[in-house]
């Protein structure tokens, strides 16, 4: 089968592997009908991940048809349309047992880095039971692509984890897909304001179509004022670093109001100054977490129910055969204007 | 001054009185520029409150302008626009320090009922830097009269108690005035469903307008079948219970799902049924609350965003002169079609 | 094997039966050596529980060792000491992934009720992966039986739904080994009250000695007023109702404190009265819950730890030859003072 | 009168003071009976904290008699014995209305810092009705004292923050009063292990003698590894951070298991090195805190229930007079094994 290898830093190629098989009894063969790249991808092909060593399928996202299931696996069979978690989940460790998925003894992220992944006409799903949802009759299979990943991100990492509220004030530092995510699943809550920062107009004039409220281009160095300025200077209740570097969580801390929280979302290389001597009699909340995509089941049902639509996050459509361009397409965001690109069987 | 005076069961009158003096260092007396009727003022009128005695003047909801304040209210002064919350709280009791506000131990619902009320041209307002919020520049006077009392309650007593969630599954006993306010607010937490159910299919009409996914007439005694139905056998996850006789709070039993929670909105009169031998096992929720109103800076902040527009509740309108035609419209809802009325000065 | 066997309303019988053999790849067979007797089981033999029909082995708490393992079973391997639990989890349905053990769509309180159970030489478990727990190396074995229902209940459907928290009042109302196994765990969270009532003052001086600190007995019918003069007039935080009759559940209706908690445990056979129109406007949640033994691993910890010493909640010891003896004495706890009685293999 | 008078950095004086007199009618004087030295009066003499100006009285803990009230106090009269509050709370503005006394907007920590303090005869209190609480008949003074302040520090900033929970693993990093009353407030949530850090053996036997499970001397700098020793290499569920510099707060992210808190309780004068590199996606919580003193009526229940025994904090006690030795002895607490030290009128 054809399939997006990693071949080591800054290499890869679309070649031809052998199809998977069920190694295990909670096995599941996916026939993949659509993946997409995520950001995390471009962080393993700078060869920032070490947990993930050449020779590995990349990708974690997606949708497809269960071509054949493991003898334990019970609440699959062949034939069914599935989304595909990027975590895998036994359910029954430790950590499974309160729901932090994302620690899963045996699983966690570990499609397309510890295991081979979606970027392929086919994947091997371990866990298949707790790791595939089924497709509800209807859905519109472009949109849960994206639920596979950036929407329980955005959601679980930022706006659950930010304790977004009813008629309080947001602040969302970094408007690429995933903030642009953090965005959508924001107005879950209707809070009174949602401010989004980024250094790219376009990708805020984006944001404004989602929904934000105000927008800032930080890159005059005025950010924080201008922050402090729309909140009467008392800051946010919840800032969402979604970018992953030493600047953008600076401005984080710059912003949030006394008893607000900081959501990390971003994926940082290097360590950050936190400004305890400023912050520590400032009742602030910093979260970090890598998704455990307990909230799929939640974002099914608001997506069938009309309360979530993500799709105009997919702004470029490719073939498998064409994945090398997609990949050109998604890295060079600034000119192609790309979010998220899908890519079909 | 005039003022609605409550005479005794079923006897009430607009009558003169002397304008209200400042008789505490915390109070404030407010000139009422627009206040409304709550159906708790026809439980009154009943006889079903002993709490209020003849000659009291009804009313706790309104907004107006400070005439006056004493010595010890430092957040208004004289010409203040403000809104009036139907709780007065003292915020230093032991249970205005747990925001229970309702339970102030010189304060809870005391407005029309303890003592006078906003139906009159003047009142006098106790507690009022924590009874009394400034109004924002630009606010519709109209739509905050429904601030004071009905959309707190359906808020804190049915959406905040009932736990609503996103992609949840919601259903509101009840499509009078309080069931739609809760309709209104429920929205704030994007829930996949919310089905309203009334046995006035005009009421239910103007559900579907507010937002509602599904509406059913319980006329026919089939209601609880038909949310089943609705809900794969499952049930909803909560339950608002807004009229307050024993048929709705059964109904609320035989729906709710195993998980779920049943928030009771309704004053009852008399005792109900609770099924414990069904729901032992059943891990429910019941919840009872008078309002707090610790929701109100929430609200207005949510209204000032755009977040909510309850402004439609408003279906007639009247000058205090015709305080008591607008009790007959109030009261007669089932011919009038009223929602809430607004009184004007 | 030796089993006891329910045969019917009021019957029961030691039998000669097979052993049980693994039926799905998830499933254990497990060797007991302890077991005991549980409320549950009584309500089983007065035919109160529809879901057990005669021929059904009884029992759903016990400690045993691993004697086979189906091939799906990762956790546990022959030889293995474990504790198993009175809920029987997938752990990855909805409302497993919840932790709503209790209401798995396999599972849930099946042991002992819809399939055989503990009181035998041996048991089929299935889910074995969620469903049992490895034991602690130097744990004690008697102690732990106690941890398959009874503490587990005690903890999650008694102290966590009430929410008792330090400097609290709670009342108990049941001072059987449930109520004691309340009161027990209730002291994980410091309260500065806990008063227990019963109608036997043997077992009300059973509570003293663990750890209640006022006790009274309710035979005279006083014991509202005496909980109110206790608590000045406030009534209890949370009422704990572990007796299961509209009596007592009466009597947690007059005792709580505006804002307070109803937490039910007992197993109702008839619906109670629930008086709204004293409770609509006090703040009152009141709770329902089979146990989900989401608690276990947490209990185990607190065993380990010393935190938490439940063996004096056994009085009596018993083999398995001489359960009837067993039944019996616990069947007659006024008499014999029985609380939890112990049976051997 | 006499007064404790910060004279700028390293500058100190026991000087003659005019008694203070109402400026609101919301004020109290209480004639002070018992005062103690905090950690953060040593931070004051050494310059660090900008808003406490020369000519300050210093002081922020206390009991003592209410020697008169303003017109509009009215919980308290005169010669009521009452406790003070560190944080002083007008319970009206938006951040008292959320429970964040420490961020009143007219209150919060300015006793002994924006306003005299409790280290003389008198002190002033604004905003009594809400900054004082009667004391309890039979409670002892002494053990009171340690309620102003360090007691609802460590609960709310250390323990409540920290989310500790029965079962649960908790480390204290820094055995000072601070972390030793973290180390008693801990014990109401019944943890299955704390273990205490510290760089003094002496300390870290009190530790012991307090109810730690475990103490560990830092000083070898092995104290990582030791604590994931301890903790089969999971780390802690809760780091408490009770010194306030770079390299305590480092050892806390060293020891935080995935899913757990960091509660940071501890004074920062610098910037920390936050490693996000390494925490992005280990579903960490950080969390500092000013203290609120929400907890103090709870802590006021559990001491009169005696759940709580504070008093082996009190090492030293001195008279006002005496005042200059007392911060000797305070200040040079590794010679003279000092935790509190008390000053009586």
């Amino acid at each position: 089968m054809k399939a997006l290898v990693y071949l080591g830093p800054h290499q890869k190629a679309l070649e031809d592997r052998p199809k998977p098989v069920i190694t295990a009894a909670t096995d599941a063969i996916v026939k993949m009908t659509r993946t997409t790249i995520c950001g995390t991808d471009l962080h393993i092909l700078r060869g920032d991940v070490p947990t993930c060593t050449p020779g590995r399928i990349l990708g974690h996202e997606g949708v497809g048809i269960v071509e054949t299931v493991g003898s334990a696996v019970t609440a699959f069979k062949a034939g069914d349309p599935v989304l595909i978690s990027c975590v895998s989940a036994c359910g029954q460790c430790a950590n499974c047992r309160r729901q932090m998925y994302s620690h899963c003894s045996t699983g966690g992220w570990i499609l397309g880095n510890r295991i081979d992944g979606t970027q392929a006409e086919f994947v091997r799903i371990p866990h298949a039971d707790m790791s595939l949802y089924p497709i509800p009759a209807g859905a519109d299979e472009e949109a849960l692509v994206l639920l596979s990943d950036i929407l329980p991100t955005a959601m679980e990492c930022g706006v659950l984890n930010g304790r977004v509220q009813p008629g309080s004030t947001v602040a969302i530092v970094g408007s690429g897909p995933i903030g642009l995510a953090a965005l959508l699943t924001a107005q879950f809550y209707a809070p009174a304001e949602i401010i989004m920062i980024d250094l790219d107009d376009g990708r805020l004039a984006v944001a404004k179509r989602f929904g934000a409220t105000a927008t800032l281009n930080s890159g005059n160095g005025q950010a924080a004022d201008a922050v402090m300025q729309l909140t009467g200077q008392r800051g946010v209740d919840t800032a969402i670093e979604a970018v992953g570097v030493p600047a953008t969580f600076e401005l984080c801390q710059q912003i949030v109001a006394a008893g607000g929280t900081i959501a990390n979302v971003g994926v940082h290389g290097v360590k950050v100054d936190l400004h305890l001597e400023n912050l520590w009699d400032r009742n602030i909340t910093i979260t970090t977490r890598l998704v455990d995509t307990v909230s799929t089941p939640m974002l099914l049902k608001t997506l069938c129910a009309h309360q979530l639509d993500p799709k105009p996050l997919i702004t470029h459509r490719f073939k498998l055969d064409q994945i090398l361009d997609a990949y050109e397409t998604f890295a060079h965001a600034a000119e192609t204007h790309a979010l998220k690109v899908l890519i079909e069987a």
